[in-house]
């Protein structure tokens, strides 16, 4: 390559969004990708399982694409794997826990097939062509996580991955702060960093924080214990382990998605359980209430299902008595706050008592203000971009990036698809590539789009009533109906003359188009849908999905 | 009525949940009710309006029923008034916004002849049966809340409506310590307090401190002001008018709600707009960008709605450009805070600053902790009842009860339906009575239950598939169909093979059932629906609903 080749970010996901992160980064002919991750569906998408990035952009340009790296094992960063490598042919780096939890995912979907891992160390550097890839290493809320720094012949680009400057990490490994330091001072061309919290002032709290919280509970409990988590935060998994174990408590995992975590981490080393705390499979029905911590998770990593009554809940960890106490280690996602409240309520109303961490005292993954701004002081980038986080997160960060001492015009708040390119000295945006949403339910991925959701969404507000007529082909004269069937309108059985009354309607309608001819259906469904949507509005003041349907014999 | 007589306190709603408070009191032969509001729908009820209490024990008890008291003009308090006033014909008591703004409720509906309204003002005593009514004033979001004091033959109730000890109102009337501590040392029976902050430490801050963060604003903006706040936030709307008319800009109300709260509040002396401030109608066209400020709301009070791109949009509200503010002067309603972001996401790619409350520094109009405490320790209840909150409110309430010294076996965390009997000395619950929840969807008031709202919830996540076939009733025979017609499962055109596929598997049943007759359709059906469920789920992993309907000819 020529030295007017030049380098361009190209953002797939997880800008202006929470989640699905992945970022290519081109130089010349190849490209390397940043984190393959799905992001949980928002309220509006009703019916959808997860969230993928949109990799057209890779799929055009296949043959560019060398690697993907992995900074940690998070859904959000690992989880579109299956679906992407299944379309994308190329090897994975990433540190040993984070390989291991992608396999894990590979092998929920049965793809173990796809799996061409490579596994590397903090400090490791990988040459692929053009770039060299450095591994350092930084804190999370789990093991083995790692921020990038890219070396390429424009410059040096670095990723944080998700952060936070934890002092005192429960693994005893902080932030690689002189690899950090010493690249800054090299010069670096641009930051991309995470902005989950650009919104929080000061310092997140160290993970050991939980620990003094998880004491305070197992002093006060007289009952079992339920803790419930997110199965990603495998730091919190580790400190419920070893208080149960000071406290001569036994610990059962409850739930298959916590107990692939834990299995895995502790295969590879990163989870250290005392010797006879760990309860195998279902064994602990016999284990005296005092003695017992149930360990939890539940559906699609929300904590709480598992505590529910829906179709997630576990019988066995809901018959809760007085004395019991339920430990909510993990703050709600957005949009989940009212089930969390309405579970705790459910909890106290059994006599449970609930620790449950709120906003202000949420012991995040992520760094806040003060951190970023360390981050930003560290690096020195010429050029910024915050990446990871909502639109009004970026632009939070942009701000705190200008406060640290980088020029207005150096900060690019990018969105997904719009790529930017990089010289030593100068940076523009170019035209937009494909990028979006790619929406999983079932096997479909991407088979449902504007027109099933926003039929799924009328719906779930007023129902669907369908009118049905056998109409004879020659003659045009109704032979049987209009039978009408409605679900989520009406209770029928109560609604009789209203439906009776709408049927009348019908008929009156088709009697004037008896006469019609085939070709001129349309118009008469279109005619029969106008009168009950009318008719219904004024009666009911609601609008079912009207749904005309004519056989004919 | 005899010395005998006890008193029993029937809670109706708002116990265990946030809204639709109401709580009958009873004293021999007569029945009081305190109270008479709706709460919005939650998640998992879909399509529905508003709820309201389930009223068959005033009802079944109508001839009891004396008069609803009410605290202040809010809707989680008075909404319901059109929908019980029909049912039940009895006199409302209350101050005079608080009545003018009931009136408005019952002027929405159309049902203004339901009004057998009595003005009361603070420390005014109603006499009625054995009941006498005095109404105490109390601090909260907006002007004339009281508290009520019910004196009966065995003792003091007082209910404290929804409070706060505001030290610097807006309206320059603070509570009437002094009653309330007259009352409390003259010996209250039991009080009912207000239970929303119960979760919430220290002290709430004044409605006044609001004024500071505006003025901030207003110092900042470039552009536009656009101001979005919930309706029934009567001292926020007077500060905005007030700032607005210091800085020299003239406000334009939008939104009918609002309107009309403006419109009433002004009408009844509760809002003072400095002259010339206020732009009537629509007529703000002309103004220039520097010198405006848009007062909003949106659809159910929900603040951001106006904002959005759904249903309730304004168009004339979202030209934003960059330069313009816009402050939303409201924490999130429960559930809504996904909205929220997304929103504030939206507002800022297009260029407008932002300034929203988070939950830190949110002015509530209710009292925190140090707050609850105060109003036990002037009351001195023998025995307390936590009302107005979720359960764990209720229970962290009665903590905190303990804490000011109230016995724990005189402090009764009841339930909606739980009626509680009080004689000087002693308290005991009594058997359960009708209560719960009336769901309010367009003209239905409690047509839709369980069987509606499943539908929809299935509808919801992945649709319908409607099978029609004509059946000759003589024979047996298919003479048409089957008919597939799917909404909200897959899009059609790109999924005929499968559709296709599917119709073969239903006629290959339907050939084998040919010969059955009439009387076994619901069985036909039900093998059509086993074998096209059992078949999608298989092919796509999905669980429509399954529609199949027989004709005959």
């Amino acid at each position: 390559m020529g030295s007017g080749d030049k380098l361009t970010i190209i953002p797939l996901g997880g800008l202006g969004e929470i989640g699905k992160n992945m970022i290519a980064i081109k130089y010349g002919q190849e490209i390397i990708v940043i984190g393959c991750g799905i992001m949980y569906p928002e309220d509006e998408m009703l019916g959808i399982d997860v969230v993928i990035p949109d990799v057209t952009y890779l799929l055009e340009n296949r043959d560019l694409v060398r690697a993907i790296f992995l900074t940690h094992g998070h859904e959000d960063h690992i989880g579109a794997l299956p679906y992407v490598l299944g379309q994308l042919s190329v090897p994975v780096y990433g540190t040993k826990l984070t390989l291991a939890l992608a396999e894990n995912k590979l092998r929920e979907q049965g793809r173990e097939d796809l799996a061409d891992f490579v596994t590397v160390k903090p400090r490791d550097v990988v040459r692929l062509g053009s770039f060299q890839v450095e591994f350092i290493r930084v804190c999370h809320s789990l093991p083995d996580s790692v921020a990038l720094a890219i070396h390429t012949p424009v410059g040096t680009i670095v990723h944080t991955g998700d952060f936070k400057f934890d002092q005192t990490p429960v693994d005893g490994n902080p932030v690689d702060y002189y690899r950090l330091a010493q690249i800054g001072e090299a010069g670096v061309l641009a930051l991309l960093a995470d902005s989950t919290n650009a919104e929080r002032s000061g310092f997140t709290l160290s993970e050991q924080a939980a620990v003094a919280k998880l004491e305070h509970v197992f002093h006060q409990a007289a009952g079992r214990i339920v803790v419930t988590t997110f199965p990603s935060s495998l730091y919190r998994i580790q400190q419920v382990f070893s208080v149960a174990a000071r406290f001569g408590r036994k610990v059962a995992v409850v739930g298959k998605a916590i107990q692939e975590v834990v299995q895995v981490a502790q295969a590879n080393g990163y989870l250290h359980i005392p010797p006879g705390t760990l309860i195998e499979g279902d064994q602990w029905g016999g284990i005296p209430r005092e003695r017992l911590v149930l360990l939890t998770t539940g559906h699609q990593g929300e904590p709480l299902s598992a505590l529910t009554r829906g179709p997630w809940s576990d019988a066995r960890l809901n018959n809760f008595q007085p004395g019991d106490t339920v430990v909510i280690s993990a703050s709600p996602l957005a949009g989940n706050e009212k089930l969390v409240s309405r579970t705790i309520d459910g909890l106290c109303r059994l006599g449970a008592d609930v620790y449950h961490e709120n906003d202000a005292n949420h012991i995040s993954g992520h760094a806040s203000q003060e951190e970023l701004k360390l981050m930003l002081n560290l690096i020195k980038p010429t050029f910024f971009i915050p990446v990871q986080g909502a639109y009004r997160m970026l632009v939070r960060h942009a701000k705190i990036a200008m406060e640290t001492g980088v020029p207005k015009e150096n900060i690019f708040v990018l969105d997904n698809g719009l790529p930017l390119e990089l010289s030593s000295k100068k940076a523009s945006l170019l035209s937009k590539v494909a990028a979006g949403r790619v929406l999983v339910d079932g096997f479909g991925v991407g088979d449902v789009g504007n027109i099933v959701l926003r039929d799924r969404r009328q719906l779930s507000q007023d129902g669907i009533l369908i009118v049905v007529v056998t109409i004879n082909k020659e003659s045009g004269q109704v032979v049987a109906g209009p039978d009408m069937v409605s679900r989520g309108f009406v209770y029928v059985r109560e609604a009789e003359p209203l439906m009776e009354d709408a049927k009348i309607r019908v008929k009156q309608s088709l009697e004037k188009t008896g006469e019609r001819r085939v070709t001129e259906w349309a118009a008469i469904k279109t005619n029969v849908r106008d009168i009950l949507s009318k008719f219904l509005y004024e009666k009911t003041r609601r609008r079912p999905m009207i749904l005309p349907i004519i056989m004919e014999v």
